[in-house]
């Protein structure tokens, strides 16, 4: 039989590899360089925007865009070439090889494909295709998470998302600092506060139990006695074999035979303890019997984490998903999103401003030089301001002040009532964040000094002993873009502070331990990656900048 | 008060940002390089490797190293300008400001710092520091994974890790992929197999509820019936007042007293039915009032949901963490470890392969480039063979051979017995990778067409019947680092194929969706990144080159 297979298996040969040309070196150069591709015989693949037979079916345009830019490429495919009706359907996917023509004057596009051969089809049933149209809302498109990539605003901002997460290495390699892949699965919890998910295997090991009982019912009380006197006897055996000096072989067969017996008691009590259910001890649940031998989260932020390593690597960052349970059903959150940590070893508040400042800065003249044609469709579309905002980042200072004087600046507004009432200890809302960026100064704001009170245990206390050395980074469109702060570096404090906070020591021991030995003064915030990309497209609702968006009740594919 | 308190505020003042240069800077320049330090006023931070006071305590020599790169700096202080007894203990972190000097000749160094002013102290007391030493098992250490990453060896492979994820991002950008966020959290199993982590909140729920229940006790069965009996004597005065014809105000003042009693008796119905621990129904777990209506997971592979992707922006991949709940203690499995999955439309098996080579030499290459000392140093002492692994691997085209060639080279060997029985059927077990990779061809090996039966469900159905378009990248040292295959892209087939699986189709109606609508050849590949940090490296326990691990039992921070 194997001879058989071996004959038939080596004869499949294997396809031979293609060339694909992205439509986006096609369209996405300047005049001068479609000039040049004219005449050119190229192979493209892609989908069906809108298709529409001509001249009385004796040819067809096809829109055809392959994701890797926004512009679409103009397809002329001949009714002798293959038949129309099966390539029109939007969201039908095609694979042909033609010839670049210059178009008739007059028309919009600059460069079009003639095809000479369709070699591949993936065809669409219209009726049923759950996209045929090209306008449909934001929200009807969240419950197809599987074809909205298809839509010019999703690839769009999932092109955008792209570039900002290359852009995001790119920043802080050129800055010295180095990704650390912190864990996702976590027995810290960064603040006390916010609800974590629990990572788990205590319900299929409980299942794998209740399907072992039935398959094998356990061993009864009779059973276990029946098998203790058995090892009684092969210990009395054993015992006598010595006693008589019998040979060494003899005892040590006889031994064998007694560790034997053990054994086999041994998995028959292991049987006969099994319970079906969650394990439990005293009254709770038995963590000790989980997956990691206690209870585990999912993270909620990498930064104590990412702390050990900026306390031997110096500059370092973390870009990675980070966990909310919280039954939350607003447009700005989510239970799964991601997180940009950088962390700073010899940096106090002002260094981290500036790092924040530069990072956003960055970011932002990235997107103006890398995806002119998205954020030109996102700004049309969703935000006339999306490029100007981005402008204005990039190029204006940001303004630094206290949140001290903030509330002064908030208690003094009088063309505006705010529904949270301001005064010192507060925690700025979002209306004041946006008030504070977008009406008093125009342009992005740090607000640096909170009170310590509504600020978490690690940040650093400052002399004045009512604030710490917290800074926000507020931006028109979305207020808060950054939290950070230069963090508690000194041990006394830093315990004082943990206690204060009412959680116990245990398990910030490893924490406390980089105080303890060779502590350094660092710095260090986070970015909610999905604000950014708020931020950058103009969009609202943040299920629309992640591609699978996780939320209560909702957590397709 | 807030008077008072804005004052004291804002007389805070901010330290000022202080440049600190990094070693690597000084030291990792050529000796045209340091020649222009000589004379340069600097500041420098780190912690010292060893400190030792010399000329009758007269002035120390400290090796600092900040993490910027492997090499310390040379560091002279004098007594007169610090304690020196408080600089030399390893581990202890400094911050100094001095002048670049050029040392005697004959000393290895080619530059060091002359301190003149030691601008902050992190101390340690070498009786307590649990890394005093120099030399430490990397057993020894993953019991410190907060301090590890100050031993040269953990350096240098986080060094090194972050060069294979930032050289990841630029092989796939510069060849027109886009990154995708696939979820963590899934409702999906990619393979039907592998043991998942279950994400729930349950836990926690049912501990508020618990929490809830002693504080505030629920409602009796009479409290029920009261309400009952007041909504329904409110009902009667609705009626009452319409049928005497009262006003619109009387009436609609009455039903809104009636909604009020009817909500709060929905309020304390949830409340009476309100138990303690799991929810359950029928006898097993409710999952449906667990977060997200639906048991969840920690994914195993994005690549099914990046697949969506690839069908319509053509080339992306998702880097990111992945999980298994086995309970495997080898030195080769994590519970948590990373993932590189590019996934690509209008691409044949072969495409894959050629991605996958050119992927992969792409890194060894990278390294060759980017990580000169690192990779001497774990060329020094750990592995010879591993910059001429690179070396090898970069610059040699990789063998191709089909499954059942592999098959039968393995038949045919004399030199060597296997564990494992060779016949074709089987999968191929590491002693076989090994020995085709590192015996047979001296290089690296792709193996493709494999059998059925042994791989999952959406691999394509090559033409035989027999075998699918998978294929495996094996490489000395490690054997496997590359799995890949085109994808199954007829819808029958792939139905097919699920069933013959004994999986149910339901669970897969959206990648089934994706051939139903537009369905396009694709192929795709998945890396195990700390398999790749191990292969560069020449570590043997996947344990240390990931910087939290997580496996049965642990979990650290």
């Amino acid at each position: 039989m194997p001879g058989d297979d071996v004959t038939a298996a080596v004869d499949q040969v294997l396809e031979p590899s293609r060339h694909r040309t992205f439509i986006k070196s096609i369209v996405g150069g300047g005049a001068a360089a479609v000039e040049e591709l004219v005449g050119r015989k190229v192979v493209v693949g892609g989908w069906v925007k809108t298709g529409r037979e001509q001249g009385k079916g004796t040819f067809a345009f096809l829109e055809l865009n392959d994701g890797s830019c926004l512009a679409n490429l103009q397809v002329i495919v001949d009714a002798e070439v293959y038949p129309l009706s099966q390539l029109v359907a939007t969201g039908t996917c095609v694979l042909v090889e033609g010839v670049l023509k210059k178009p008739p004057e007059g028309t919009k596009q600059r460069v079009e494909l003639k095809v000479e051969q369709v070699l591949e089809v993936g065809p669409v049933d219209p009726s049923k295709y759950p996209l045929p149209k090209t306008r449909l809302t934001l929200e009807f498109l969240r419950d197809f998470v599987h074809f909205r990539a298809r839509t010019n605003t999703i690839s769009a901002v999932e092109r955008i998302r792209d570039e900002l997460a290359y852009a995001t290495h790119t920043f802080f390699r050129q800055n010295g600092f180095r990704y650390v892949h912190t864990p996702i699965i976590t027995t810290s919890d960064c603040e006390g506060a916010g609800e974590m998910f629990q990572v788990t295997a205590l319900f299929s090991d409980a299942e794998k139990v209740e399907k072992e009982l039935k398959q094998n019912p356990p061993p009864s009380e009779s059973e276990i006695e029946a098998a203790k006197l058995h090892i009684k006897e092969k210990g009395e055996a054993v015992a006598h074999l010595k006693s008589s000096k019998a040979t060494k072989e003899e005892i040590s067969a006889s031994v064998s035979e007694l560790t034997k017996a053990k054994e086999s008691l041994a998995k028959l009590e292991e049987r006969f303890n099994m319970k079906p259910g969650i394990p439990q001890k005293d009254g709770t649940i038995d963590y000790a019997r989980d997956f990691f031998g206690r209870q585990a989260f999912l993270t909620v932020s990498g930064q104590l984490q990412v702390e050990t390593y900026a306390c031997a690597l110096g500059n370092v960052y973390t870009f990675g998903p980070t966990f909310r349970a919280e039954h939350s059903h607003t447009s700005r959150h989510l239970a799964e999103f991601w997180m940009v940590e950088p962390e700073i070893a010899f940096a106090n508040l002002e260094d981290d401003m500036n790092y924040a400042e530069n990072y956003v800065k960055f970011l932002c003249r990235w997107l103006l030089d890398h995806c002119h044609d998205d954020m030109e469709f996102m700004a049309k579309n969703f935000d006339k301001t999306a490029i100007d905002r981005l402008k204005l980042v990039s190029s204006t200072p940001f303004e630094r002040i206290s949140y001290t004087m903030a509330v002064q600046l908030l208690e003094n507004v009088t063309d505006k009532k705010f529904e949270n009432k301001v005064e010192w200890g507060m925690d700025l809302a979002s209306e004041h964040e946006r008030y504070l960026t977008e009406v008093i100064f125009k342009k992005p704001v740090i607000v640096y000094n909170y009170p310590k009170g509504i600020k978490a245990f690690y940040m650093r206390l400052n002399d004045d002993k009512k604030t710490v050395a917290a800074m926000d980074v507020l931006v028109p469109k979305v207020g808060e873009l950054i939290g950070g702060s230069q963090r508690e570096e000194r041990l006394e404090v830093l315990v004082d502070r943990i206690l204060e906070a009412g959680l116990t020591l245990e398990p910030y021991e490893w924490y406390l331990d980089l105080r303890r030995y060779g502590t350094v003064k660092h710095s260090g915030f986070g970015l909610g990656f999905e604000r950014m990309v708020l931020f950058a497209t103009g969009l609202d609702n943040i299920r629309d900048v992640i591609p699978f968006p996780r939320y209560p009740g909702r957590a397709d594919l």
